[in-house]
């Protein structure tokens, strides 16, 4: 009873094709524009270019292999992810190199990476904990395999990394131990800084990163020949481009940026980041560009100034921000003709539904559709098994897998 | 490239079977314990059984085919889904009978549904619009199919269905110009109610549904021998079953209960208001008991008093509540062999970490495994394809899939 017939459907995606996301597809759906997205890739390849630095974009925002194609295509040094299986599903969709930004703990984790390595994966994980390195050396030591490790550097008050110099020296110890794990670099993580000093805050710990790894290449410690310094979310990825800009890091060593939701941006939170970025640089060209939505039909009417869509927290992020109505698209009308819906304003979301209040004149009927922004993408991508690319007359040119 | 390799891995599946969730699974998987699966399904069967109700769980909650056949085989009526894609779904993996608690909007969702009713789906959907009684009418017309509806009856400041009496007899009239639609009864939701008399309010709202519907079979609108009348959702469900527990109801009507999240119950949300049904009736048998699990690994101890577990909003719901520390299993320990967690807490939640406030002489490793609760169940399930069903000693006995 319970394997799939073969009539089966998943949400989201075309019911004939050639498709239009309007006339062929069962909403609720999400559409990433080609146009923007193209833009976006070119763009922080760019910028990371310009840097000397290399790019290994978080592929957990997409975990889309589609899109991970089109990274390594535009330029990217490789693909970060967060979680061995993860890694592995990058791996088995082709991913050659795996920057994993997170400690690699617990046995069946180990098997699945060290059986990636053997593949031919080119792997790095981090680590903070003299426990996890002695695991990991008696592990890959077993398997007559050589792991890349990267020393993490958090902050106090952070999230996960060496808190001071006497915890790097003790990890650096624990690594020389195990001749199984090869020490290449320095890994961290800025995106916890918050607070009034914060873009001081950030350059200082980008430039605590470069002299950290440049101590340690000093030391002879360092087990790769152009060793890996690495930081960047998608929020400061300016200011940490900033402090691996040297020629020093450029010829001896391998900066990496590590921004994620640049390749389909957002319409608030890093919409904002982006005018921070370009009020810290007002010479830098263009800037990225919203390329996600999330089409859904207009569900009841019930009473006068609400509407009740066909979306909820299954289908879209809500965090920080409600999701955003961005256009109407009228029952009756021809293909792809939107209407504003300026002052129509997102005030519920429940797992299957999204509320709005609209002006009690306002145009609408049961049945239109409505296009949705976000603010912060990465949560809207894990609620899709496929995703439609379409383009800017909504006419589907892609419908990619994703591997959450 | 992005072709899956036959290596590919899903996150929470066993890499080897027989397999034990602690040595033979990628953390973190998120777990459904067999016995208490069982005892929810009878004791929610029995509850309904007692109230001469038939039971349509929502099945939203889990989309997992293999649970909603536990539940037609406890004896279930059927299966409520909440859009067409769930719909079909459902009826691909062999349910036969769904009622879909919403309206069904737009040509590419309603010729999903007509292909469904041709391949012998009985299927009930909500209409609370007249435009979309027209809609439905017509296109149905167009199919040779008949459509079976339900009126929805809502409530001021709700969400969707007729506000009064004059909006039902509006959809009743539209509703006979449509020789497609067979009105089969009459639907509800009472799970929007809140504030200080909730309980007088959901009792006001079941009476109001069964005299609706008392009403309109009286005048002899209803197309069906023994008309529909349902509502309930997981915390009220006692309610609206004492309002359809009357002989007339059992005997000429089909009075359905609707709950979902009752399946594998939680560890605070709907362990409270299981509390109060247990209030409300000091005399019920036995009650709900939380099921649903997900274990992950201690990822990093940065500093005395924090921990960062390795599960993030990508593996576990994290609304109304963060997710609840109930067992630790030491990484040098025996098979399930578990100790207590108590005092220890949950403070913040990101895409892939979980931040635990513990106690600065807490025993801890990285490496250790930590299960979690959680507080409304609906938003674990979406988090995973595969999910683990496991005995008490932690054996993996079946892996289920889900299809959100």
């Amino acid at each position: 009873m319970s394997e799939p017939a073969q009539w089966e459907i998943e949400k989201g995606v075309p019911i004939v094709q050639p498709a239009h996301l309007l006339h062929d597809v069962p909403l609720p759906t999400a559409a990433i524009f080609e146009a923007p997205l193209a833009y976006n890739l070119a763009w922080m390849q760019r910028f990371a270019d310009a840097h000397g630095a290399k790019l290994a974009p978080h592929g957990k925002t997409t975990m889309a292999p589609a899109l991970f194609k089109r990274q390594i295509e535009a330029g990217a040094w490789g693909i970060t992810l967060a979680t061995a299986v993860q890694s592995v599903a990058a791996h088995a969709h082709g991913i050659a190199r795996v920057l994993m930004a997170n400690q690699l703990v617990g046995r069946p984790n180990m098997t699945l990476v060290a059986d990636a390595i053997e593949r031919g994966l080119e792997y790095y994980c981090v680590v903070d904990d003299v426990d996890n390195v002695r695991d990991l050396g008696g592990y890959f030591a077993e398997r007559g395999l050589t792991l890349n490790v990267l020393i993490e550097l958090g902050i106090d008050g952070g999230r996960c990394g060496c808190r001071n110099v006497e915890q790097v020296e003790m990890l650096v110890a624990a690594i020389r131990e195990e001749p199984a794990l090869a020490l290449a670099g320095i890994e961290g993580y800025e995106g916890m800084i918050a607070g009034s000093n914060e873009v001081a805050a950030v350059r200082a710990y980008g430039e605590r990163l470069v002299e950290t790894v440049r101590t340690l290449h000093a030391s002879g410690v360092l087990q790769r020949e152009t060793p890996i310094v690495t930081a960047s979310g998608s929020k400061w990825f300016d200011l940490i481009a900033e402090a691996f800009d040297k020629a020093e890091l450029r010829e001896h060593y391998t900066p990496v940026l590590r921004p994620g939701c640049y390749v389909v941006h957002d319409h608030k939170l890093y919409a904002g980041a982006m005018s921070d970025v370009k009020a810290r640089h007002p010479r830098l060209e263009g800037e990225l560009q919203p390329a996600l939505e999330v089409f859904a039909h207009v569900q009841s009417l019930p009473e006068p100034g609400l509407a009740i869509v066909a979306l909820g927290k299954r289908d879209i992020g809500h965090e920080p921000d409600l999701p955003l109505p961005l256009r109407r698209y009228p029952r009756s009308a021809e293909r792809s003709v939107s209407v504003d819906v300026s002052g129509w304003r997102t005030t519920h979301i429940m797992d299957q539904h999204t509320f709005l209040a609209i002006p009690h004149n306002a145009d609408i009927a049961v049945g239109d559709v409505l296009a949705f922004g976000t603010s912060h993408p990465c949560l809207t991508f894990d609620k899709w098994r496929r995703m439609l690319c379409v383009d800017e007359t909504l006419e589907v040119t892609e419908v990619i897998t994703t591997h959450f």
